[in-house]
């Protein structure tokens, strides 16, 4: 099986009320390679970084065996570099410098031998440039897209068109709210399955995430951390969490889909425990199954006999 | 096993944006022990109502089993009323009457067949009314009690003198944080759990709910239900399940702790489907079992096998 993700490949600036590193790989296209590496191989990245990219950072991204042969380095330019300041309340942020550099023309240019990848994963990037890249792909299994505020703001009916063409959304629930124009997540679930998306996740922060397929509604709680230090990249690293165990495991069953929405938990709440990606370059195996079982037991319902159907 | 329930009983005015109602049974001691009846008896109320209080809702108490040998009648004024409304958002509302009455004066007197109850609760009234309820039952299994914001900022010190004397405390988020003036919950749970409870549940409304035992914690979602007609008394709902069904059982135990709450939650969970308590006066043990399996089945994660710890 295969991955192929698109997404950008950054450098970010980020402070939190628990530190602050000045410059670290970053990215959407990034985190969810990362993250997807863990479970299936070959996972494809396809960005572009500028003529700033270290060395080193190509390396850290080999030894993750991801496949580079579509990342872009294009040498008229810097690499895409976000700078942003978390308050308190780590739900809030501030951007501080946001340079597009050789992002700014980004055109996604899938190589020959990634166009039949099995899953396709569309980081948040212009929807538009996400149609180009379904156009581009041979008959995927599954394509999963995320998106933002800034999108359903001001490209709502590019967006639109984008969605009619994909088959999981995953977004938080204030962009769930704002994209079906409805309070209620329920009600936006059904709203925004109506505009093409078959099977949808609704991340709520602190309070865990909701899986919405055909009928069937899952909710898991976030994992307790006491001391969340760095946000940045969990919501990509959740994606790539879902993408990687649904490529490893080709089953889109509802349990399935339930086991891929807990990876994607599991890789997120690693993800927030330091800055950046460091964390998710330090797991095993065995820390994966531990946060996995961690998460089943913090949510499990034992059975009771008493009250009879 | 006995139940004994202290607190409100009161008629409620109650306008929500799905509707209005002039005058409804309500008080904490009224859900309380209401929803408790479900799951044991006998089930004991403690409280005190006006000469306005209508017999046929005296007749309601009792269709559900309810000893209303300690609720006292109060010839000398009228019942405990309250009116208010509810926001589109219904977190919010805004409180239009409070009429204390002869609720005012209230001061809890056990009748000597009480004192032996097995399980207390201590709705939501003046923490040193509810130390006096402590100092005349005799040796309960378990003491459950309930607070608000206007205890925590008007009567914080006699408010921990209470909590230093119960088993369990059950209130909300914004509440849990204030009274540990710590933001995050799961810090917030440790300070509070020092104060005295052994056992610690923070209500988090259409988020769910956390449980907190002796280095366990539990997390279980909110029903989703699309239309809340009225929130009136989910919290005090949660309360009379969890307090039924560990009277019922007889067992504290890690697992059985995650059922009560369960339960707690498949009441308030009806509570909120009607105005007032209409809801809880209509159910059966099929109803409850129902909903009990919906929720397992809503937050149920599968066993994977792929990662070995």
């Amino acid at each position: 099986m295969s991955v192929l993700v698109v997404g950008s490949v950054a450098y970010d600036g980020i402070e939190t009320p628990f530190g602050k590193v000045d410059r670290i790989l970053g990215g959407s296209g990034t985190y969810i390679s990362v993250t997807s590496s863990y479970f299936t191989e070959p996972v494809r990245l396809v960005g572009v970084v500028g003529n700033d990219f270290a060395e080193s950072d190509i390396e850290l991204l080999k030894s993750r065996n991801i496949d580079l042969e579509g990342l872009e380095v294009d040498s008229s330019g810097k690499t895409f570099f976000w700078a942003g300041k978390y308050h308190f309340d780590l739900n809030m942020r501030d951007t501080l410098d946001t340079q597009l550099n050789v992002f700014e023309h980004f055109n996604p240019v899938i190589p020959e031998g990634h166009k039949n990848s099995d899953i396709v994963c569309l980081g948040n990037i212009e929807p538009g440039l996400q149609r180009k890249v379904l156009e581009q792909v041979e008959n995927p299994d599954l394509t999963i897209m995320d998106t933002m505020n800034f999108w359903i703001e001001g490209a709502g009916e590019s967006l639109k068109e984008t969605l009619k063409l994909v088959d999981v959304l995953i977004i938080n629930d204030s962009e769930a709210r704002e994209l079906s124009n409805e309070p209620n997540l329920i009600k936006a679930a059904d709203a925004i399955k109506k505009m093409g998306p078959k099977i949808l996740v609704i991340k709520k922060g602190e309070h865990g995430a909701l899986l919405f397929t055909d009928g069937s509604m899952f909710s898991i709680p976030a994992f307790p951390i006491v001391d969340i230090y760095d946000p940045t990249g969990a919501g990509d690293t959740f994606l790539g969490g879902f993408a990687g165990w649904l490529d490893k495991t080709d089953s889109y069953s509802d349990d399935n889909l339930r086991r891929a929405v807990t990876f994607g938990s599991v890789m997120a709440s690693f993800c927030v425990e330091k800055f950046g990606p460091n964390q998710l370059l330090e797991l095993t195996d065995a820390s994966i199954a531990q946060r996995y079982r961690a998460f089943r037991n913090l949510s499990e319902i034992p059975e009771q006999k008493l009250f009879k159907i």
